[in-house]
């Protein structure tokens, strides 16, 4: 699905990282260093950005140079400036592609486009997850096999309190016993965004093949062609209107 | 549809009908007031609000009575507290059902919800509206034949930047060449809302029986009974998790 | 949901109870004798038919008394005549509700509503099923809890070569290892088609609660109100059509 | 969105345009010739087959090298070969793209897979079609503007009776008064189906260019990657099953 013109930016919250020597110890570069390394061989052109950087390194700069941007963040969701979340919304509303990864389910931008609360059940409890398949014909189940298994991963569990995908793609399975929607395809405005769940910062999970070839399959879709862009306001009638006495 | 016990807020603007006499002349009394009286014989338990009350009329006490709200808001969008419209967006995810009339798809709490800019195309040149059911099976369907006229009314055409509705009821044709989805039913949270197009302030829209009747269908659908309201949080497993090395 | 007035068709193959000691162990008087047992203080008007009688026990006559059609069958769905396939297909489409129970996934009416294969994966081996409620605002949900489980059933797992349900209920997580789209609705022409996976013939799965519940939602759903019939064929302009030399 | 390698197959009923001179003017090589000079120039591999050659041109051997069918036909739907149509049912749900123009909404194979009627309204009456794109982010309406017009085109108007589509691309606004769903994608086993409305044999529909565009796009999309095709069956266990005694 990857095209060597498509422009991803890669964001990370990049605090676990520098805090936890038990996440340093498997993303010691921060996950977005991990995601751009595991994405290179997609041939997308990839650059990153954090919260600490000016404007969270979201400058309208870097997003006019973005085609497609991933999101992870988890405990510092409020430090985002809500006028960088505006600006966001806006840019996927005019058709930027946006991949929420695992805890991005909370960041104020997926609940400002979801509207709702976004909240789960979760656990971490170093359980396995099995991710199945439940729409095959999609194209970012491009090359999956029917499914495939983490074999230690956070739970996420039902109720999932977003709206009911457009395309629901990916379906997880919990020892612990729950399920969950864990791939969600959306359509906003004249942008598409996908929720991925899997990422929780103690496990390589961003290292794994299925789950890189799932974020580049998003990358593609979210940027494929489309419609014209959509124009709003008053509008002149395309056809005469007889003002008839009723 | 309509079951003596629900209990339905009908919020309105409240001010096109106090300064504009072409609006005072079909509205007398407001359109929550028609609204309140074209409702009544559905048996539901109706009250009103509006912008200019203290908390716009939508105070927690209110809304504990309100199994419904109905939404009427044109040209003072902005003067509505963003308090209150989180107080709205967080009982509607609770719960509440909320159906958003005409104008009011540029509401904050339409927008809000939706995630979109909701806006769309827009016409007022007293042209034909005719709309067609396009899921007879919809309970907001019930009792309505296959399509239904009103001579005079403002358009509204596509693109309608919203989510794509879980459920698309109706589509109007618009003499001037545009089609719109006009009735859209949305499943947010444990709540449902349903976007209902007609009700121009210059036009007796909210006289005719067939709009009536979509609105009251809508009360019914918007509340319904439904599952257990969603728990969310850290959970304990329910199988026993194996902590195997891998 | 139930209402008294609601006239419901029980459909069982009736084979396995008759042959398979097992089987009649837990359905002495056959499945859709312990449905109409079960759904009894619900208040519909039950009535029940089998595969060996005239008709198959669906008559023009009972089809024209049936509000919502329940069916299961196993082993025999090629003993079931395409002409009153074709006539239960009919039957659906104008209006009448169908609930296709466990194995029907397979039989000749369900296939031919779908317009696909409708398999699946399976398995008998005394598992666990922890049906988990994805969308608490359906009325198939209500009065359910969060999650509900059965000690022993028949595995299903995805893929389910079913068309993306119109409203997605329930999702089924499995000992084993799978999950699966366990509560399943459609609308179809004038008609609803409710698919609820649990049930395999050697367990007490129709003596649950919750099982019987689920059942009784979806007859109230699959009977409730709705538009006009739709009328098809060659239709008069609705407005004038000019002629124009293009 | 053509790739050079897509093969398409391009079926047409071929009898109006023997037999009627109307029909002859407008297409003297029959439909399928028309569409394949129109579809050439986006890449694809194109061959034709109609009705009245041996097996309806449609052998295995013609199927094994098809990525995508397209279908045209209207007064001799019922000589198509039952046996012919369930081998394309099958190719479809084993992968095979399906594109289904105008008329054959009443097609013997469109309504095997949509498990439907596919009863509409219709009029012969050289009126206006305008198509609006409701879906702008979907790759079949990549390179369209909002609307597209055809002057003259015969009416198909609510209710269509197929099931929602999975993804509605474009609604027709028809001079009459009508609307219609006029785009329609479905996602079906491994497949993938497209109706598309446009097309009645008088008019020179299938020269236009929005419509040829549509038709590649749906091309694109019906033959885009997926994931691996599901296997069916009896399935062992992923997990290990505790045969607890309840």
């Amino acid at each position: 699905m990857g095209r060597a013109s498509t422009r991803v930016t890669i964001w990370n919250e990049y605090r676990h990282e520098k805090d936890n020597p038990d996440v340093a110890k498997v993303y010691p570069d921060g996950i977005h260093e991990a995601l751009r390394q595991g994405l290179a061989p997609y041939g997308f052109d990839l650059e990153t950005a954090t919260l600490d950087e000016p404007e969270h390194g979201l400058a309208e700069a870097v997003l006019d140079r973005t085609d497609v941007l991933i999101w992870w963040g988890h405990r510092a969701h409020d430090e985002v400036d809500d006028r960088i979340v505006e600006r966001v919304q806006e840019r996927v509303l005019q058709g930027m592609g946006l991949i929420v990864l695992h805890s991005g389910h909370y960041s104020k931008i997926f609940k400002k486009l979801m509207g709702t609360s976004c909240a789960l059940k979760w656990r971490e409890a170093d359980e396995k997850e099995r991710l199945w398949v439940v729409k095959p014909t999609h194209p970012i189940a491009a090359g999956l096999p029917e499914y495939f298994e983490l074999e230690k991963e956070e739970m996420y569990g039902e109720f999932f309190d977003v709206p009911d995908p457009d395309e629901l793609v990916l379906v997880s399975w919990f020892e612990g016993g729950e399920v969950f929607r864990s791939g969600c395809a959306y359509h906003r405005g004249h942008g598409k965004i996908f929720y991925f769940r899997p990422g929780h910062e103690t496990y390589p999970t961003y290292y794994r093949e299925p789950v890189l070839r799932v974020i580049a399959n998003s990358i593609g879709w979210a940027s494929d062609a489309r419609g014209a862009a959509p124009w709003y306001g008053n509008a002149a009638p395309l056809e005469t209107i007889r003002h008839k006495d009723v």
